[in-house]
């Protein structure tokens, strides 16, 4: 690619800050978007009514392409592509359980998830997809503009082309708003990592069948849905640019101590908004983080590596399911899909099923004004780099029937128990309904007072948002779970977030 | 850790910009600096004189400790520490050269690479070891101030303590300027990394024997003595806060888009230091770089497995060394070491001895009076996250002897044959003393003129110096090459840089 003549300056992209103000503006535009929120949900209703598919547990013996590859016992499509089940051993794991062996995803090809943005009367809206997905409890959510796995999109199984894939591929005409590789649920998938791409285009964008413009405001209106914005739309939202990539408005930020800023409103909405604002300071510096989060990364000597299906130990292979002794995690299974509205009309595949409805929670302290979320470094056996930033409680309660008491997560109680008047976020959302049947998690947000004091045991950090965001525009950094409770988060900067105090 | 009262805005850390201008002045301040450099040389030079050191290469069969383990062939050490030297059997790489079989040095442990920084005079000082290395061709060169394996500072030797460690463990009562994890030679380490940090104290610091305050602007200095800083120091400078966080002055950050900045200075120096500056701009936006970058991670399809050494093919194990069939590339020998000088008095070990001396180049160019650099997609088979950014030229020109014609590096003559009044940076440096023996490389920084338009190929961007300053506070970004030349080129902020034109 030849550039323009190097001896001119204006041959030179400056930096822009005017993302982040309109990102926020957005959240309160309800009335200037393309349609009604309420036109959208009549236009989703009749989509779901029109779209025919079945989906039907089936034995292991009825997948078809797929088998248990001997004498591995590794569950594998023929075509060598897809992805395959197979095993993991842990060993030296930190906390309370050390060491165990379980069934992981294994898809080594990156996939793309691409959310294209345009912006109409000023406002920047959302082309998302209506989409059925085998997983998903009520069929139908709402998906990013592209959601496909390599296969899917090189038209391995002789598909259709992917629409709008092309302003994902060809972005010069374009502006990259994000573009980074997520990791996905480290306990289910072996590496699995997605590039999570979001396109701005003034190009005209033919509106195809399935497709709708919703405003960044009211797509995140809609996350408060039950299983309405699916998982992959969540990951990708979260990289949209709602924080100041640098302190806005008329800082002094060279030389001299930043000036004090006036503080101004009082709502949860006001004080994520300095939150999303460098320049309003935050509890723990930029080195202090990265010294903890690198501490934790170099400390860790956790080992996980792939091994045979056919050997974990502890798990047992029916019919139809694969499944923990004692009844727990999650089960490997299989299902049937017939349907008109994907690329191909009829497939089977195996499936992961989670025992128990997960819980995701982040706790949120406004601290000087300026809103605070408890991460902690988590580890995930099948994450790239070991380590990465977790919700202040990510677990499934109802897997503590069958581990030791202490490996019961700090602040669950907290979470669970929280008065009404502290939750600010909180429902139920779908895990990929691509490899997760009807596997579903709570997703929450508390808020603790002002006024209560709680100390960071050494896993855990109180986070500026802003910090978080810098952090999600590179790989390996935030888990899936915080991603998408980051992306509730920035829900909070609209109406639900103005009328709380 | 308990933190203050959270009501008080008067708890919150601000965002500090003063660090990279202060690094920048350090950089004109040789008669501010605690000693001359002079007296450093002179202070060095008796310290080598006392230095009683010894190192043989030896036979396999007089390691002590270490041995090929059975059937696998593998060499390893008794304890189960320290390293061991496998085999990596590589497939579908990129390039000319698609697959292949390699020794590989395994070290899963994470060290620690510290600089500890001091103020004296307002002038900030590192402080810098003398420090003896087996695979130094002249045994003593410049460290860091700790530079331990796990192994080391957890004493599994039962050595000595490491000075100074404590400066980087416990951190709450000092400033944290850099702390990350970075890869080291991809070709010659499966997943290594190391964690670079760079504390600043405002404590007395006892300086003990061996030791020595450079300030910021002589360390640079010294990098153009050949083989003097070290390997590991050059990692760790190249994290030091030299480029603005932000734009700096007094920029219309927020809104309208950035006015244009009177350009001072034709010097290389004053484009370099626009070039640090974000509010100068950059030929491509964040957005495209991260484009171009997650891109080609998301592309690569390269494998790379750990497997036994004794099967590894096309290379051969004598009585004192493993060796390429066409006596390339690099080989597995062993030393034997005597010496007051370290931890213990003496040891064997294995190391690897390049073949030919490497070349690593940047080549830069002012592009509207903004220093830019042309870097590449490189991967390497021992990376953790398989692409990281790269030199333009980064290879051992005596390979190409047996490899195909295409695979040699584009731009290689470009930085062999320039003309010498392009040539900015020109030294011999040596790679690290303690796994690489005799093993040196030139590095280059060649600027072309402003006038040449030069096409980026696909895996080429030029990309603003503040740009890869941002990206190197990560992980897995910039490989060790391409980190030693973007702290070759910090040193022309000083003299060197500033009486070029």
């Amino acid at each position: 690619m030849p550039h323009a003549l190097p001896g001119s300056a204006d041959v030179l992209t400056r930096p822009e800050n005017r993302s982040a103000a309109r990102m926020a503006r957005s959240m309160h535009d309800a009335d200037r978007a393309v349609s009604s929120l309420e036109a959208f949900r009549r236009w989703f209703a009749a989509y779901v009514e029109t779209e025919s598919s079945e989906i039907h547990r089936i034995p292991f013996t009825e997948l078809k392409g797929w088998r248990f590859e001997e004498p591995h016992g590794n569950l594998v499509h023929e075509s060598g592509k897809f992805f395959s089940v197979r095993g993991l051993r842990v060993r030296n794991a930190p906390g309370a359980v050390p060491e165990w062996d379980q069934p992981i995803i294994h898809q080594p090809e990156v996939g793309i998830l691409g959310i294209l943005v345009k912006e109409f009367d000023g406002v920047p809206h959302c082309l998302m997809q209506a989409k059925m997905e085998p997983g998903n409890h009520n069929r139908v959510q709402i998906s990013p503009t592209v959601q496909a796995t390599r296969s899917n999109y090189t038209r391995v199984h002789g598909g259709r082309p992917v629409p709008y894939l092309d302003f994902f591929r060809n972005v010069s005409r374009h502006q990259i708003l994000a573009d980074v590789l997520q990791s996905e649920q480290g306990s289910w998938f072996y590496r699995k990592r997605n590039r999570n791409i979001i396109v701005e285009t003034r190009d005209d964008v033919e509106l195809l069948d399935g497709f709708y413009w919703l405003s960044v405001g009211q797509l995140h209106a809609l996350l408060s849905s039950p299983d309405l914005v699916n998982m992959d739309s969540r990951t990708v939202m979260a990289c949209l640019p709602f924080a100041s990539p640098s302190p806005s408005g008329r800082w002094a930020i060279d030389g001299a101590p930043a000036a004090r800023r006036p503080v101004e409103g009082t709502s949860i909405g006001a004080a994520l908004a300095r939150s999303l604002d460098p320049g309003y300071g935050a509890l723990h510096s930029t080195g202090s983080v990265r010294n903890w989060f690198t501490g934790a990364r170099a400390g860790f000597t956790g080992e996980a590596h792939l091994m045979d299906l056919g050997s974990v130990r502890d798990w047992q292979r029916s019919d139809d399911r694969i499944s923990h002794d004692y009844g727990v995690f999650f089960d490997v299974m299989a299902v049937d899909v017939q349907t008109g509205s994907r690329e191909v009309s009829s497939w089977t595949q195996p499936m992961i099923e989670a025992r128990g409805q997960g819980v995701a929670a982040f706790l949120v302290q406004r601290i000087g004004g300026v809103l605070h979320v408890l991460v902690r470094v988590g580890s995930e056996p099948g994450f790239v780099d070991a380590i990465e930033l977790a919700p202040t409680v990510q677990c499934t309660p109802e897997n503590y029937a069958v581990l030791p008491a202490e490996a019961a997560p700090p602040f669950l109680d907290e979470v669970l128990h929280a008065p009404a008047d502290a939750v600010r976020f909180d429902t139920v959302l779908s895990e990929e309904g691509g490899r997760f049947f009807h596997t579903r998690s709570r997703y929450l947000i508390v808020e603790l007072p002002s006024e209560r004091e709680l100390a960071e045991p050494d896993e855990f950090r109180w986070l500026a948002v802003h910090q978080l965001s810098s952090l999600v525009q590179h790989s390996n950094y935030l888990n899936i779970q915080a991603r998408t409770l980051l992306t509730c988060l920035h829900s909070l900067l609209g109406p639900a977030g103005g009328d709380r105090t």
